[in-house]
């Protein structure tokens, strides 16, 4: 067995999510059979000790405290983009124009055009990219896309889809970067994910009709001053697909009590699913085609039946955790880049999303209906 | 102890709600101790076989094919309409005329000039009316409701409440009277109790932007035949309340899957709620004051705590079921004739309801937020 | 149609149980179409101003402090029994002389003996009996029935029953009648209720290892004194079928937080069933014959396709409560009066049940297998 | 910083666990700031095709068909056994010797005396031992653990212990060497996880009275021959624990649908847990210092208020998998060959649950308590 070529990766940040790209590198490269042997190369953050001690805990074997040297290294093929929002566009632009594939996280750009450059630059390059919505990368999310696809819902009817957390529910938590306007507020930050499984799922969103609300208007800014907050808190729609199916989401950063729920319910003629992330090891479905008296939600728990979970575990029930589908996005980057597949969610996927975004949040403003 | 004073009920229709109300009063009078002696008197049917059938069945010492009969026998006091929604109208403001308190099934009139018609009716004639709104008799749905009054979840901040079945799901199932111009459609016949609730638990909703789609356009209507529906199958609306709570409500009755499914969930600064039918003696209650480490959604279970379970059994966890809450709204409206209590749902409160649903449609066909 | 013959029933006592009696022939009289029409005739309870109170109030026409005199009314057929548990042998067999059919609380008696003694009493004056145990009432414990004796789980291999609540659960609470030798414990009191579903379920229980255990040895007594208790407040057994299946059961009745878990799970070489009655309206069903990928536990929610829910309600979902549950162990028990059915659980079954306890105490005491 | 010291680790086996054990050092050694820097060796397996090929996926440097070569070798420092139970005793015994830290597989060894064996000898050669009871390694396990010894649930009465799966529920799936007296059963191979856990909680089990069942005793064996199963299908114990508490275990590998149901419910004077391996990141509590009317179990989610899940992940709600907590056992016999902590389930601990295990046999066989 020849060896495998090298793939070099260069990481910008070693937050949540810096963190979350390091382990899925490793994780992917021993879970799956990768056409490449990945090589966790540079880490570049804000100073040359926290890049130096997070290179070494992370297992990169070079650290720098300029991330322009990382993209321009020339030993570096893909460049992983996990720094504050604000820098997304630079950054990957910096990459992208150095031959590099780029991971970057979500959300991709805070603005359609800037999303727009960023893609065009990247495919005038010709290199391949990534936006981070690992939750499309769930076994069970795929199923769900298996079953609408064969037919076993049958026709579409409704859908309803929400992405809730609470991570912005005390209104004594301070004023931080995400409340001010490029921040882009619970639509743009988790409502995001909503949308995207929504699309996923049942295909283009083509009008909308949103409703962005602040309810916490003022938060803490230092000890004693406050500051206003000009983005929603809550950010709701109304939606209609091309397909003709209708239904609503919700992104929300002050859903008390709620930690991850990423949740849908699609009604077909045939059958129905239920999913929420707070248990994403599971898939609810409904058949009408079982037998009278014995229908009902039936909890289908992830196994080696549903790819690619068996590549983590082959015994059933044993469940994924969070990392294992960050794992799962970077293996489909990894093997996009080998051209085995399409990108899973690449930038022009990543530009959409901020479509959806923007359009909802200028319906709202606007009060109307209005066609994606 | 003196003899109670009597109550004389007679009931129009002995279908499935007709049924309820009969089995309603009965558990009323023995499970509380109520004001009156009830006393089950004429059902009206539209045959006299069907009448003195179903008469004899459910207890009344009386029948009649002759629902005026009913209305203006002088012996009776309350009379309960289940008729076809059609004639909901004319028969209750025949009983308003002759003086009788009138417990009329939802929707209590297809139009909000109707409604209207017959609530000044019941005003000027000075009787008790009620709506059957019977969700919001659970002792669960009243301990939410007490403690969002008491501030136990702070500030409302955000609301989803649904009201979903699957009725009407299959479309091959025929068209009825439900789906012409009158019928209501399942924002009016469904999604009224997600109105109903939302209002009960948060205050008056001020403003409304709604969505009503019709997603089963032909049904079948005799053995050849197709006939256009004309009603939504879902009815969707983004809400404001006027407390300042924004959220969301739907009414699906092609939802798939659910035989039951009036949930909602309430986010407050404090503490969040998270309710579902489909098992309707819990409530789930989350509370940020909870240590951390150790919150956590809490499953209450309707217990004698939680009036007026204690009722129907001094056990905690024994659980009541849809006629026991028919059966608590039957006691409500005895209580109010006696002057004890205010009505709990009367003829204004429905009118009210039909003006949300109105506004919903109103607003669905020009795509515009509407005040209520 | 011709009037119903009528059916007199006496009922002693009107706590807990004696309400849930007189609410059980109230609703089942309405609901199902009885062969008898039920007649509430006498109350008799511990003084006259109690017994003419709750008469009253349960829509009795008469009432007495004398139970014998209730026993030997010759208008009355039908003789409730929820008097203290001390008593339920001489009420019964006073009944019995006096040939009424017998319809007693459970524990039917305190020992084997003295229930055979009442069993043989009621065989030979050819009297009907029942013995309340209404878990087994409930359509979805009838659903599990009927599928398991069509076939739908194949062999049963393992049960796992429970019937666990936490009403003495406080070592402060004080020490009751139920806690010295003749209250019977925890497994009598409510183990008994996990037993009876066994072996409504599988058949006989054939052999029994017990472990029946006193975890809060001693309770308060008045102010200062405490007492000794006497009895088990978990009764534990392994246990084996005729049939060969094999498993375990549980009483308990100090299982903190559980208020009616009475639970239980089969496994079969097709299928598996779990349930729970704290949702008692649901059964969860696994098929082996689903697809591969798309098995999973399924929550089949209580519908008119399970007799005698429709009786109730014609819609699915809306769910029975416990009293509902009486309502139709009462009138089972009527339809066996009249020679329709057989009776659906008599005193030699609730002798059957003692002698089960009795086994599994026996048993524990020696820490040997009993064969039962 | 200075370089942290390195620890090699040789792998013997790439199966399930294998595969396992390799994911786990990976994840550790990034996750976790560990006090050596590990490095994957060498890994062994039946063929030095199967061992290259593994070896190179799966991240190793080296690779070998001959495990002795690699228990040899001068260079490993901790030797991970995942071959077939039958060597466990053979290859750790040569590692022990070899002077190698051992990380085993479960079952230790086929009876108490081999792992008495290897015990000793890890415990002459100074060397550290591991045995692979990973569901303890959940932090919401540890929450339990920290709540009952916190005192959070009061005296401890009554404890119920499952670990359920279906892999052996198809009578028609071959005889393996699982089935063979040397296999151990299910309650050696799955009802240790349960056994496992409840001397984690609750300490010492001091009594115990054992049922191991064969309840498929046939199973094909070739395409004609079927072989006698000669070990149980399942095994059920009532159980005493050194504290007085009371309670019951059972191992089950027919439970038809169960995937992981290694589930408990403690029931303590204060509160109440209940935890099922199915929703892993979940413990439910029940604290009786709730007010009246606001009790009930409450879902705690996995969060950084829960070490180590903050290691993995600084949200809450986003769930660790199976192959987490493979790498938090990991982590901690690193940490235990550091000697920061002692070891988390060392072979003296596999000893006790063979222990634990013989003895209910025993029991099973005899039809008597036994003492541990």
């Amino acid at each position: 067995m020849p060896e495998k070529p090298r793939l070099r990766v260069g990481l910008i940040g070693s937050g949540f999510m810096g963190k979350a790209h390091a382990f899925a590198f490793t994780t992917a490269s021993r879970v799956f059979d990768l056409p490449f042997e990945l090589e966790l190369h540079t880490l570049a953050d804000a100073t040359a000790e926290l890049a130096a001690n997070a290179g070494r805990a992370l297992g990169f074997a070079h650290s720098t405290s300029d991330w322009r040297q990382l993209v321009d290294d020339p030993q570096i093929d893909i460049v992983s983009i996990t720094a504050p929002n604000a820098l997304h566009k630079e950054m990957s632009l910096a990459a992208i124009a150095a031959g590099k594939h780029v991971y970057c996280e979500k959300p991709l750009a805070p603005t359609v055009a800037d999303a727009r450059e960023m893609t065009e630059a990247a495919e005038a390059k010709g290199v391949k990219t990534q936006v981070g919505f690992n939750y499309l990368c769930n076994p069970m999310i795929h199923l769900a896309w298996e079953m609408i696809s064969g037919g076993e819902l049958g026709d579409i009817l409704g859908y309803r889809g929400i992405h809730c957390e609470d991570y912005m529910a005390d209104p004594d938590s301070p004023f931080t970067f995400r409340h001010d306007p490029t921040g882009g507020g619970a639509l743009a930050d988790i409502g995001s994910h909503a949308l995207a499984t929504a699309e996923y799922l049942l295909g283009p969103i083509s009008q909308v009709m949103g409703d962005c609300v602040t309810m916490i208007p003022k938060r803490p800014n230092g000890q004693v001053a406050v500051r206003r907050v000009e983005v929603d808190d809550i950010g709701r729609a109304l939606i209609r697909f091309a397909s003709g199916a209708t239904g609503s989401v919700e992104g929300n950063w002050i859903a008390t009590g709620r930690k991850m729920q990423h949740d849908f319910e699609i009604h077909g003629t045939k059958g129905a699913l239920a999913f929420t992330q707070e248990r994403f090891n599971e898939l609810h479905f409904y058949s009408v085609g079982d037998p009278a008296g014995r229908r009902g939600f039936r909890r289908i728990e992830a196994a080696p039946d549903h790819p690619p979970y068996g590549s983590f575990c082959v015994a059933p029930g044993h469940q994924l955790g969070f990392n294992d589908l960050k794992a799962i996005e970077a293996a489909g980057f990894v093997d996009a880049i080998a051209g085995r597949t399409a990108e899973p969610f690449n930038f022009k996927a990543g530009q959409r999303i901020q479509t959806l975004v923007e359009t909802i949040q200028e319906s709202s403003r606007t009060g109307r209906w209005l066609v994606v």
